[in-house]
């Protein structure tokens, strides 16, 4: 049975909002366990299915917690969460608390998977054919070529469990020639060339990342980081450009009335939502970091993803492939 | 009388789109004399305005030429037009060629303003309030903090020629907190407080600056050339989405004809033609990158934009704004 643990205090709307989800989830995923750890408050009123069980601390951390203070503070909710993982009491956690904290309780609490020199936030990000991962966005800034190359290997095994198979992986650029961006990047470049030959299509351009021309896009956290977040800024100023182009007339009124489904569904499409928060790669259990503002359907989407991610043993297949890549490089292939 | 020089054989659509661009530039703009550069053929059946110019030469550049090949070839049209703005027969240059080979020559032909470690390429950005101007936007990646408050000096002064008095500042950051970023942003946080005190607004995110939180956005070449990139491809991909969708069902594809006007606004809102190419400052001259695909709407935009900046003596004002820099540090202020 997949057992994963939920930190009901973290996120906006928690707790309400969190335990609505991850009921809801419970009720809908008889073979899965979820473990809600609250402080005690939260648990009033609430009924708890059967394969749910409770953890009850006293501690849980503000939003805008500092990353060193979330490691000091053990009896967090957030903390406790991620300590059931290290114990093998979980496979996996979901939290939508603050995410400097949750990168340090993963890294330092969960653990490194060895070898992994740093654990990657890596995001689902809407294209043309579908949507592509993102790894770094944010997690790790300023890192070494190796490090990119790394991200890269973790980020193919997330795209395998997410469905793509033999994933492309194309390095983000300031241009698509080879010999683009900084020394990081040349460097990059060549690593990843060593790593995926055919399946590496070189560097892309921010505008290549929504058509969708590679599976996998790698990036230092700072450019990666930057991409996603303005893909975010331009969501919404379009979809306020349009809501208020369409009032200054009576005929793009109406026409917006009618494209109300369309609306509806391209929402859907390019709402973070929908995919259920990212998942942190690159330590020993699944961790996936729900969106601050989750409600009840992105916590909900949050342990899908999750439980996917226990259910085709991602940390598992990450330890393989970097195993993988060390014999292929020792053997000189 | 206001000189600009155009070359002509820049761009995918050269000579014939740059040229009847500058043609009907010219005849509405009877102030100003306008140099076409370009080979012999080009001007074949056309009627030269009379505050038109021609200067024929032999040469032009590919656009993939590299930019050291590009300041060798000193008989091209692009080579041919920087060298009337260094020679002060012309006060500004418009050119759709190859990005890399115009900011060559821009730096070495026309040549940088004295104490300006980087000429930067800074664009205009629609946002929620109109626009903001986003420097550097790809010409200078993996550069030192103070060229970034060079960014910083240059932009606040072309945000200006274009009509926003008192411009606000942002650093493009992971955060909005003072210590994010790498050393190079913490470094350039301290030299922007210290220069534009309570216009610098601090840190801003990625999905900030369509919100136009600051009318000025400066960052390292490399982030800033991913956020612009990054919001070409997420316009098209929702563009796109829109389409798809529409056609999906009846309703949808008679709200989208309903539309049509709110659409073809909100396009022109975010169409990078009608911002007319983005300035190449700090140089002594004005010299406007139009973009690669440019056709004569998009070079009428950047003939109206270069007149602009020449008339509103933006090279002139940068100057005085770093000699002020430099006084009020010297000053001790």
């Amino acid at each position: 049975m997949i057992k994963l643990a939920v930190d009901v205090m973290g996120g906006d709307k928690a707790p309400a909002e969190i335990l609505a989800g991850a009921v809801t989830f419970a009720r809908n995923n008889k073979d899965t366990k979820l473990i809600l750890v609250g402080i005690d408050e939260a648990f009033k009123d609430i009924e708890i299915p059967e394969n749910c069980s409770v953890v009850r601390t006293e501690d849980y951390l503000p939003m805008d917690v500092k990353p060193t203070e979330a490691l000091r503070r053990k009896k967090s909710t957030m903390y406790t969460s991620c300590r059931l993982v290290k114990d093998k009491e979980a496979d996996g956690v979901v939290s939508a608390g603050n995410t400097g904290a949750l990168l340090s309780c993963a890294t330092f609490v969960v653990g490194r998977i060895k070898g992994i020199e740093r654990p990657t936030l890596a995001v689902p990000i809407p294209t043309e054919k579908g949507f592509s991962i993102l790894a770094d966005a944010g997690a790790n800034i300023d890192v070494k070529s190796s490090v990119i190359a790394q991200f890269g290997i973790m980020a193919v095994e997330y795209a395998k469990v997410m469905g793509i198979e033999n994933p492309t992986v194309g390095l983000l650029n300031v241009g698509t020639e080879q010999n683009k961006g900084t020394q990081r990047e040349k460097g990059a470049f060549t690593l990843l060339e060593n790593i995926f030959k055919e399946q590496f299509l070189g560097n892309i351009e921010g505008n290549d990342i929504n058509k969708g021309v590679v599976d996998v896009i790698v990036s230092d956290g700072f450019a990666g980081n930057v991409a996603m977040k303005t893909m975010e800024g331009v969501a919404k100023l379009i979809s306020n450009m349009i809501k208020s182009e369409a009032k200054k007339n009576i005929l793009g009124a109406i026409g917006a009335l009618l494209m109300y489904k369309t609306f509806r569904n391209l929402k859907k499409k390019i709402d973070p939502r929908m995919y259920g928060g990212t998942f942190f790669i690159g330590v020993n259990g699944v961790v996936v970091k729900a969106h601050g503002n989750s409600d009840r359907i992105a916590i909900y989407n949050a342990l899908k993803v999750a439980k996917n991610g226990v259910k085709n043993r991602l940390p598992e297949k990450i330890k393989e492939a970097l195993e993988n890549v060390r014999n292929s490089r020792d053997s000189g292939d």
